[in-house]
């Protein structure tokens, strides 16, 4: 069953990206205003700031911070590029500790040429060198199974069916996994993989954007839900009666949205949450 | 074991679209004079053409006709859509059989915002329909499974599984699948389900081309052999040892390459084809 409309911005959270001109203070403040709950913080957004006075500031905002974006990046060609990945991402889960992001999502990696298979061996292994500090720091690590169409540069993870393989396989509370339906609404299996991650206790995140016809660029062009051709609401069902209740996060890179007034963007993404999610 | 180099030009097949500015005699005589022995057709330019005196022609000229592009585009949301679709894969089998085609290339269709569901019930009920008129006219029809970005509106077939599962549902000589590197190298099935493909005997056309990093453009952006990341060689070994041993066709959509000297891309293409194919 396709799950009921929202009925309230209880569960919207807004990844910083998706307003891409607003810094840090100003997102915030937006948000809150605008009802939003949730935040997701990419990690350039805290460049420069105090990250102990920024988790002040969007506390005292009434928003809670439900992830950092991104870790990962796992594949490199050297061993001293795969050991500079396992430090970023370490520093990755300092700062999430410290903003108070009790999830880091990973886009976790690939190198143009490089085996696919080899790839993957080298994602396994860059996130089994970070369950110690994640379980410390009492930060989750999030596999996002990219697109496709990324496989190329940004991920050698490219359906769930994989990340719940590579889950089962770390067999760690500290490691899950993100479902974006802009990479994987085109699954046959992805109803039958929710049930699967759900019920192994591995659905972390859901992040939800829609997918445009034509797309006119291979990154920056999503939609707003209802722009495009995604089942979104019937998918939220599936991973709600999967178990999952945390947030439902606007992720949206658009060069189009990114040139509009984002005032009114931000509430053209709450007409079509309500809408369309 | 990734296949050996290609020594010749003998299974070399070259798509019409590939060189997209030549009309069908410049295309059938200068593959002729490159020693290109195999042409696929695409439908566009036999428009206009008496079919009985160009067949002659590219007889006459040495070349083999491997496959007519496209049928398909199954999916629509009237009975009179899908009608239409049917009658129009109908003449698509009849050029087919006129023009000396073994093979019509079926990219299977979608329609933004109708359930991938059934878009895939309607694809194969549009199949179904044509078996009679493909095994009268002696031609065969190859469901090409189309990267998982082309879901919205050219195909709701996007893994060789589901193109491998959809033929032995149909279980009929006349279907079969081409597998094409660029829509399908991605997939952590792939050997496995080329195996299958080939042990049911439904693997019919090889396709070639190559995955570049960056892509710019979702359609138009395909590289020549050994420009992008594709492991062709790997993926032809795994089609050879599946018992393939028809034409390796070159199809090549690519706004740069079509902006070219057509002549000097038809070097380069032989040059890319022994060297990375």
């Amino acid at each position: 069953m396709p799950a009921q409309k929202l009925k309230d911005f209880s569960k919207l959270c807004i990844h910083t990206i998706t307003t891409k001109p607003w810094d840090i203070e100003t997102a915030v403040k937006k948000y809150a205003a605008a009802g939003v709950k949730g935040i997701t913080i990419w990690r350039q957004w805290l460049e420069g700031r105090d990250l102990r006075q920024t988790r002040k500031m969007i506390h005292d905002e009434g928003l809670e911070v439900v992830s950092l974006c991104r870790g990962g990046f796992f594949p490199a060609k050297t061993t001293g590029g795969r050991q500079e990945a396992i430090d970023e991402n370490k520093r990755a889960i300092e700062e999430a500790h410290q903003i108070g992001a009790p999830l880091i999502v990973l886009v976790c990696g690939a190198v143009p040429g490089q085996p696919l298979e080899d790839s993957r061996k080298q994602i396994q292994d860059g996130i089994s060198a970070l369950l110690d500090e994640a379980r410390d720091a009492n930060v989750k690590l999030a596999i996002e199974p990219l697109h496709p169409m990324y496989a190329d540069d940004r991920s050698a993870i490219n359906t769930l069916k994989q990340a719940n393989d590579l889950c089962e396989t770390l067999n760690d509370p500290a490691v899950g996994v993100a479902v974006d339906v802009y990479h994987l609404w085109w699954d046959p299996d992805l109803q039958r993989e929710i049930q699967r991650c759900g019920k192994a206790d591995n659905l972390l995140a859901f992040h939800i954007c829609d997918w445009r016809t034509p797309t006119v660029d291979l990154l920056n062009d999503r939609g707003l839900m209802g722009e495009g051709c995604i089942n979104i609401r019937e998918i939220r069902g599936w991973v709600e009666d999967a178990g999952f209740s945390g947030f439902n996060e606007v992720e949206i890179f658009s060069n189009r949205w990114w040139g509009a007034d984002q005032d009114e963007f931000l509430q053209e993404i709450k007409r079509a949450y309500l809408k369309n999610a």
